[in-house]
């Protein structure tokens, strides 16, 4: 059993903790936070303190706190020469006081408090200082994902920054396609069946082969045609310049 | 049963003749293609010509061929006041000849030849130039799909440029996440998760609530750091555009 103290409760901790619980090889032994939390009427036992004096003993203390507050805080603990961790896909594991041993776990995924996600799939990237928390950390890992990876900070720098591209950027592209739409009183869920193959078509094809549209076919008239349409000069920009781009890609 | 015949034999109508060969309340009565098709063994029954002279009769005539092509084919049709339809989303239902009653049958979905689509969620969307051609289509749209709508070819038009953003663009999205993990020898499948999480989330939450990441909460260290690791020009673009919108979107 794997004993782990979460400090922070954001949206990846508070999703970390769900799993955790779920899982019989790992469990959560506290949690601090600055604010009193929300838990469900299922963990009213789990030990919650707002006193970073108050923190317990245990395996590995995960930090799920904004990207800039992570360096003073992981210095103001008191523990010393324990396994603690971030789980930020933007900060490297350097930001992370010297006081302790340290290691990043990271789930690649977009957590709402809105929505559960299994974790089964999810990739867990995992960085330690050494082998044997890094045996930890992948031991951890594996209590709740089939997918668990050592990743060094320079590359999980690239994937957080793929990450926004595939995610951030492709749900403004969802947002763009729904406010056409709103603006003809159609409604956004027409274009839901397409956003769901869109995203499966990768399971199977390359994005290369997936690619489809009047741009990689290099066809002028219906170009033409959807930059007549668009009167919002914003998002005529994000059409040439993807226009563009694929037309450079395949032509 | 509605009788239909399949004026070429592209993406769209090779996979709506599947669709109708599993309804049991429609029927693809013959397949016109110029050249030789290939047809799976169950569907070899199946009568196909190469020539315009040997078309025979049916309930709805449904024309699937490149959209500058339509016009001149349509007119090169030998029927006349048969419901003739096309399945773009991009050309208007007045690209058809006048010989015959025109309509409109756009199944709102990307097609590949190797992926199969279930068709009960697609948005069939219909357009005709009289209320019993309407009905003749939303009866056919129905044999396939529990989604058939009354779209004008004006609302198509917008509806197939907001596809283009939810579909074509997303895609190149993917594809720019796949690249910057395959310069560091990351696999494309760490985003893949994340991927058809972000996709799942608009069918619960709107864009704007599922939307997040560094532009949206003004994170200025991340988006520095980010346009640091870009190193194609290209790219930085997209990451800019991207970054500016969402920002004005939501500060």
């Amino acid at each position: 059993m794997i004993n782990v103290i979460l400090l922070g409760f954001g949206n990846v901790n508070s999703h970390l903790f769900k799993a955790f619980n779920n899982s019989s090889q790992a469990t959560v032994k506290q949690v601090f936070n600055r604010s009193k939390i929300d838990l469900d009427s299922s963990s009213q036992s789990i030990s919650f303190t707002d006193k970073i004096s108050e923190i317990k003993e245990a395996d590995v203390y995960i930090i799920g706190i904004p990207d800039d507050a992570i360096s003073s805080f992981s210095e103001s603990l008191i523990l010393r020469n324990k396994l603690v961790v971030h789980t930020s896909g933007g900060a490297a594991m350097n930001v992370l006081s010297k006081n302790n041993r340290r290691g990043i776990f990271y789930p690649l995924q977009t957590f709402s408090k809105q929505r559960e996600v299994s974790f089964k799939n999810i990739p867990i990237c995992i960085e330690a200082e050494n082998a044997s928390d890094l045996e930890i950390l992948q031991n951890l890992g594996k209590t709740i994902s089939e997918n668990v990876s050592e990743i060094s900070s320079e590359e999980r720098a690239k994937l957080h920054l793929a990450a926004v591209f595939v995610n951030n950027f492709t749900n403004y592209l969802y947002h763009i396609g729904g406010d056409i739409l709103n603006k003809e009183n159609l409604s956004f869920d027409l274009l839901k069946p397409l956003i769901q193959e869109t995203a499966l078509k990768i399971e199977t094809l390359s994005p290369k082969e997936a690619q489809t549209g009047p741009a990689k076919r290099n066809d002028v008239k219906t170009i033409e045609k959807h930059l007549n349409l668009l009167d919002d000069s914003n998002y005529r920009n994000v059409y040439e310049l993807f226009t563009d781009a694929l037309k450079n890609n395949f032509n």
